[in-house]
Formats: C-alpha cells, sequence, structure tokens
C-alpha cells in the first residue's frame, strides 16, 4: 500500500466585468474535480466615473482576501456598436483587472466563444444554456444568477484548460500543486 | 501693516491616458499663479494587456507617491474609430483612473476641448500650439514632449476652474486653501 500524495485544489475566481454589474465566481479545481466555493456580483450605482471604478477595484479586491483564490480568468467583453458603451465598458473590464493585478495574481483572458465551447460544448449556445450547464458542473441547488453564471462559467473555462495557460505565464508545478510564479494568498 | 495668511499650494496631477504611452504633469497652483513641479510618461512593453495594465497602476501609484499631488486631472479619451482601439484604451484609462482612486484623490475629467480652450483659449487648436502654451504658462525653459505637454495642459485646465469642480465633489475651504474631502497626502 502507497500512501497518496495530497493534492491542494488550484483555487479559480472567474470575473464578468460590466460598469453596472460585474459577476464573480470561485471555484475549486482538484485534479479534474470542481468544487463550487462562492459566487455573486458587484454593483456600481449611477454618478461619476472615477467613484464607480473605484467601487469595481475595491470589490475585486475585497473578493480576493475574502476567497484567496490562485488564479483570476476575466471573460473579455463584446465590443459594442455605440464606442461611448465600449469607451465605458473597456473602463470597467480595466479597474476590474487592476484589482487582481494589484493583488499580484495571474490574470487569464478568454473569449465569450470559448467561455461556451468549454461549458456548453457549443460557442453559439445562449445564456439560458450556459447557466443550465453551469448549474449541472457544479452541482448547485439553486440558479446562480445570469451574471455570476458567467462568471463560474469563465473559472470553469480557465480550469479546463489552466495548465496551457500557466504554461504561458510561467508557471511551476510543486507536490502536485500548479503554482502561479507570483502567489498572492 | 498686517501680517499676510501663508497659503499652501495646491498640487495637480494631469493625466493623458494611453496603453502604449500615458503622459504625466504636475503643477502648483498658488492664487492666481501656476508653478511647473514635474512631467514625463509612463510606458508600457508589448505584451498581454493584465501586465500593461498593471504598469500603468503602479506607474500612476509611484507618481502620486513622490509627487504626493492633492488633486487629479484626466483627460477624457478619443472615440477611436477601430472599436477594439476604443476598447484597449478604455481599458488603459480605467487603469490609470484606478492609480489615482485608489490613493484616494478626487479626480476630475476633461475632454480635449476643454483642454485646448483653457490653455490655448481655441477647441480646436493643434497639438503644436498646446505645447507651446503649455511651456509659455509655466514658464518653461524646453519643450516638455507632446505626452507630457497635453498632461501638463489638463493639469492647467483643472487649476483654472478648480473651484468649481471641487464644490461639485464636495471639496472645503480652510485656511485660503482648497481642501479635497478625502485628502492623499
Amino acid at each position: 500500500m502507497t500512501s497518496a500524495t495530497q493534492i491542494t485544489p488550484t483555487r479559480i475566481l472567474g470575473l464578468d466585468p460590466g460598469l453596472r454589474i460585474t459577476g464573480f465566481g470561485v471555484v475549486d479545481k482538484l485534479g479534474s474535480q470542481l468544487r463550487y466555493v462562492a459566487s455573486g456580483c458587484i454593483r456600481t450605482a449611477d454618478g461619476e466615473l472615477p467613484g464607480r471604478l473605484k467601487t469595481l477595484l475595491d470589490g475585486v479586491r475585497e473578493i480576493i482576501a475574502t476567497y484567496t483564490p490562485d488564479q483570476v480568468a476575466v471573460e473579455k467583453v463584446f465590443v459594442n456598436v455605440n464606442p461611448q458603451s465600449t469607451l465605458l465598458l473597456g473602463q470597467a473590464r480595466g479597474a476590474v483587472i487592476c484589482g487582481a493585478v494589484s493583488c499580484e495574481l495571474p490574470v487569464a483572458e478568454y473569449t465569450a466563444l470559448q467561455v461556451k465551447q468549454a461549458v456548453v460544448g457549443y460557442g453559439k449556445a445562449d445564456k439560458t444554456q450556459v447557466q443550465h450547464m453551469v448549474q449541472r458542473l457544479l452541482a448547485l441547488d439553486g440558479d446562480p444568477g445570469a451574471d455570476a453564471a458567467d462568471a463560474l462559467a469563465c473559472a470553469i473555462c480557465h480550469a479546463n484548460g489552466s495548465a496551457g495557460v500557466l504554461g504561458a505565464l510561467g508557471g511551476r508545478r510543486r507536490a502536485g500543486r500548479v503554482m502561479p510564479l507570483r502567489g498572492g494568498r
């Protein structure tokens, strides 16, 4: 009989950025197993842009302090037909990514197509299909809500392909655990 | 003979955001007088977006730690004809604003039109005219460079109209000095 090596799970924070609502989802990856940890969203009130960006930055930092993820996955946002909306969304996404990098965490980016492909197996899946598959894959009792579901889907997408992504970021393995080079915990 | 009240200058950091180059300019305002303090730019190397945003975030925070401004003025960026460029510029601007708000400094925003109007007196002035007027208004010996000139122009624009802006931010006056409600020094 040999003693099994103890494997520490990799904790992934998925983020779906938006100026009004930014969804987040935290998932533990242990081998090929996924475990739901938490999800929710950061809401910003109407007002001046700098204050709203601060709410997003502080919100992401607070989530990281609470759940201490090892890696962060952020959904690439759609380019809107309205250039002003694209600019606002870009600024929100900048603030959300800054929340993660200011905690020295590695950030990977995925398009909506990659996320849907990873979760539903079909790049043009609709929101309901994504929500349904997130609920099934993480064995959730209830509906996580649309914004949190997208963030959880992004975390699942990263968990499925994280070895390759971490390789690109220069990650290393120690005692069976994928260690980012610049750990944040 | 009456003794004059000692007035502390208000230090303004102007920022002109860009993903590749973000210009900065620091100016002291003492009554109606303006004094040049410093200027330069933050450059990001090619690479993954999260790392470049971190360079901008850390760069702005470092400038704030070095020059301890009281207020920050950021130029509103142009919406590009290319939506992808607009999105990238938006993310850079989000990171630059996060650098300021994470230091608890009040941030005012100005359009290029407002900046040119304030510095040259003409909203459609070209870059050379802006550079020339910045050099004259701050009595600079040499050319500050295009990126720093735009940032200095933004700081000058804010200095000219800062009472109104601070009023909107809920600022208060104490001993002749405009005090932001959330001071960063």
